[in-house]
């Protein structure tokens, strides 16, 4: 690692700068043992709690790092930057706190609840274009025309060394961590924590994360080029062009990028839900997702895992929560055709509570249009134990001649009555 | 307070042997400034998070520290304790922890969930009774059999000294708190919570908190008996019995006794997930419902606040966070009476589309049993972006020529269209 303050252009000296400058306005957040997340994935667990910053991600630390780097002029003038996420909140909120005026630039698509916490937090939002790309033409506009300085959310040193103060932190709480697990949008989070990371104890290991729909780093490194695109949990390190200063180091300080699909960053969030009463967003989670994917990389070794944000669209967890519960066989939807007799609804309820489901929603229609048949159907909604449960009340049902069809569960599975 | 080691069974100096023998086993939990809790109640906010413990509240403190003021061969016959809630998964989880045998008595309607996680731990449940009430004899035989030592909730000189060690915490974290906010059940953590403060710092202002449905310690400490009942959200603190150790503490150390509704309580549990990314149970979330009913009492002064559960059902945060987006007026549901004629739907999707309101979910019903009107209803779920926006969309539909009614919204309340 000698070699690094040559050939880097952040070094470990400018994360500890960086933490010495924003002691006491970012939040020291707590890194905690976890036991049940080191129960279910075999390794060491250990959580830094980004998510309660106060934005609720730790974008607070490079946008202050950078926004103390600019001269009087140059503050009082203000800052624009590009994007309808955590990095605008950022940028918001700690320019509203100096008093230096902030121009964030969102696609015109960009769901209110971003926008509205944004100018909560005292920013000017601009709405142009259709993505994020698109609003970059106007964002230079902007800025032209006001002499705004830019603040990126990944590809700066300030920001850079913003990121890493999170590894010292980590580092300072558990020296004898074996690995980081570091979630990858552009790069400046794991790019300025290895940088950290490798000066105060060079033996730990640096493994990146990506969703596997936006794997832009993992081929960056490679000098590859791939697809990226698709619809992900993960919006915030859906990343389609990684930073020209960040590429080299994490080539140079990260031992491997892990790809996690929508469905294991799913089950993440649900999982740092359900045993740490805790919420990630997508990125958040997929640290998490990473360790779920690849338990045997992990297993027995002492990690420090990023959850680097919390900022998930409140329905989002909501019905993140139930599919989840579907999966587990928690939740089980059953349709029963029934014929329109009296009393049918009060002996299939009454099975029920013999088996102990408890109904959760019930849906009863008389099927108007399908006359010769004269029948009904009855859409159930039930509670069981687990999956064995689950199946045990459909067997059930089948036996008292009432054969129930599943409907697609929440969480996607089907459970086969035996 | 020279009086204090007479009068209560419980000494600050036993708190504090409690705290040394729980330390490293016992998660010391952070406490953390909120700033946006600050700027929502206008107080200085710090949040004890008892919500991270192993079992997601703070009883895994009292449980550890009866546990293991037990003798050898009490250990070896084991423990029993009576509880559907937190108490039953922290004597679980540190009675197998210590191996030490645990039967946990539950009613019979206890939610499998709550059964799985005490199951899960490793202790014996065992599902008796209609309610804790009826459980209560067969607790006593199966405790008389097998000689099982009784863990109590909190009435208790052990339990007591145990709760107390997160105020210990708390203003070792922040000595200059002028209050601490602390939600009652049986009140064993006030209890203690206010022998430790007290003894710390003289001048600290505690305050109690209760559901308004449940308020057995506000009237214990009058001498009055009044009603306890109803469905409440804040199960954990559902007590209709308060401790006779406890009582004579919060009578004396304990300024004041907040009731809170069961609104107040669901809009503190949104607060917690939208504001602070972390889950709270209803029980949890009461001390920053009591600063919501009454930030009058709190304004401009340092206040440690108790989140001290976080054991929420999943599909209860599910609806609390759909009911609460409802009632800020970003989500609502409205219902159009159209003639049943092509390209309606399209017209209206239309119009919403122009007023930037987000449709999430759309029912189209004809009815076919209103021939005469030959009309079609039309159920909406729209995302709107306040209260005035949700106004705003509504009258261009009327103004359109579809007045559209509004449903029961998620939170009950309801939007006029002006």
């Amino acid at each position: 690692m000698d070699t690094q303050a040559e050939t880097f252009p952040v070094s470990a000296d400018d994360v500890r700068a960086a933490a010495d400058l924003i002691r006491g306005d970012v939040l020291r957040t707590p890194l905690i043992p976890a036991p049940r997340l080191s129960e279910l994935t075999g390794a060491d667990v250990f959580v830094k709690y980004e998510n309660l910053q106060v934005t609720n991600s730790f974008k607070d630390r490079g946008a202050l790092v950078k926004l103390l780097s600019l001269s009087e002029a140059d503050r009082r003038r203000g800052v624009i930057a590009m994007s309808a996420g955590n990095h605008a909140q950022s940028v918001a909120y700690h320019s509203a706190r100096l008093g230096v005026p902030a121009v964030i630039v969102m696609p015109e698509t960009t769901p209110y609840v971003k926008v509205g916490n944004t100018e909560a937090l005292g920013a000017e939002v601009v709405l142009s274009g259709a993505t994020l790309a698109d609003s970059r033409g106007r964002m230079e506009e902007i800025s032209a025309e006001r002499q705004l300085t830019l603040v990126h959310p990944y590809d700066d040193t300030h920001i850079i060394a913003g990121q890493g103060t999170v590894a010292l932190e980590v580092l300072d709480d558990q020296p004898e961590l074996d690995v980081l697990v570091i979630p990858i949008g552009g790069g400046g989070l794991i790019a300025g924590s290895a940088i950290a990371a490798k000066a105060v104890r060079p033996e730990i290991e640096i493994v990146g994360v990506e969703a596997a729909l936006f794997p832009s780093m993992y081929h960056a490194v490679r000098g590859e080029t791939g697809e990226c695109g698709g619809q992900t949990l993960a919006e915030g390190i859906a990343v389609k062009m990684p930073g020209e200063l960040t590429v080299p180091i994490v080539k140079a300080l990260v031992s491997e990028i892990v790809l996690v699909d929508e469905e294991t960053i799913e089950r993440a969030i649900c999982v740092f839900a359900s045993l740490q009463k805790t919420m990630a967003e997508g990125a958040g989670a997929a640290g998490l997702a990473a360790m779920l994917a690849r338990p045997d990389a992990f297993a027995g070794r002492k990690v420090g895992l990023y959850l680097c944000g919390g900022n998930i669209d409140p329905r989002v967890l909501a019905s993140v929560i139930v599919r989840g519960l579907g999966r587990e066989g928690k939740i089980v939807s059953l349709r029963i055709t029934i014929s329109d007799q009296p009393g049918m609804l009060g002996r299939i309820a009454s099975l029920l509570g013999e088996e102990r489901a408890n109904i959760l929603e019930v849906s009863h229609r008389r099927m108007f249009l399908d006359v010769p048949a004269k029948g009904a159907t009855l859409d159930l909604m039930i509670e069981t134990k687990d999956r064995a449960h689950a199946r045990q009340v459909m067997a059930r049902l089948a036996d008292e001649g009432f054969p129930p069809r599943e409907l697609e569960s929440p969480g996607g599975r089907e459970i086969a009555a035996d």
